[in-house]
């Protein structure tokens, strides 16, 4: 479905090769801004998610809304997707989701119906995130699953990628 | 993907086929409704989508949660993924979901990531409904695209669908 991009703008940052010998929530997120990369290449805001689970990557994806002209085909939503379907199961409560950007609301839900146990993301969003950002889904009393939430990691690298996207697609128009 | 189901307790609800004549509300939640009865087919708590856009159906779509085993497959999420498809556009700003129960926070955050025009739903969801149930994600301010909402259309037929089903489903166990 994906088709191949005719206009990105060049990335100029290069992917990261994190050490395999220490598996921990950065090298997991690297990971994250590695996939952010490939949707760069594929002239998509750049964002990326991972799926971990017991020291695994059972998923990873990255956004695809424009070249899917899906609206759903954000990271997280096919990165949750890919991880169900690893371990034939839509509940995910041991696994956690790594992603560049705090979740929309869609994706902040999706996680929640997933019953992800923790969810780590790198830049906040005081726009559209849904887990503290904007509002926060994750402390609606009636809903029967609290994910536990890591902000900030790796924000800076992570928020250079979406600025120097957003500032190359305008200086095309 | 969709595996047969081996235990849906078997559905006393017919089909409801309205006029054609008449292309209101009514006629699409009837549609939407008949989906729903699909999802009882296939054993998924039955739940069903129709997106109309111009006096056409360009999406119809169960809830298929448990049969894909994809924490995603809502039948909004499904319904938006094949409307944007039928019109090669992630935007579906002129575009009508009916859906049998107030949306989750998932498929209330879809909605509004697919600049959905309007949103009529049947079931009120206090516990898990994110048009006005539970919260609003509508009314956020920084949100960028605002939905039109009605509620409580066929509420009786979609709600007394989800409580058979519960009701055979716990008699099962």
């Amino acid at each position: 479905m994906v088709q191949p991009s005719r206009s990105a703008p060049p990335c100029p940052f290069p992917k990261v090769f994190p050490s395999q010998l220490e598996r921990n929530d950065e090298f997991y997120m690297w990971l994250a801004y590695n996939q952010a990369l490939d949707a760069w290449r594929e002239d998509e805001v750049p964002i990326g998610a991972i799926i971990e689970l017991g020291g695994e990557v059972i998923a990873s994806a990255h956004n695809q809304r424009d070249s899917t002209r899906d609206p759903t085909a954000h990271a997280e939503i096919l990165a949750l997707g890919q991880a169900a379907q690893a371990i034939g199961d839509w509940r995910l409560n041991q696994a956690t989701l790594y992603v560049t950007k705090e979740p929309c609301p869609m994706c902040a839900g999706a996680s929640l119906m997933a019953r992800v146990k923790r969810v780590v993301f790198a830049v906040s969003d005081p726009k559209m995130g849904c887990l503290g950002g904007a509002t926060d889904l994750n402390t609606l009393p009636q809903v029967n699953h609290h994910l536990e939430i890591s902000r900030g990691l790796l924000e800076q690298p992570c928020l250079e990628l979406i600025q120097a996207y957003f500032k190359l697609k305008r200086s095309e128009d």
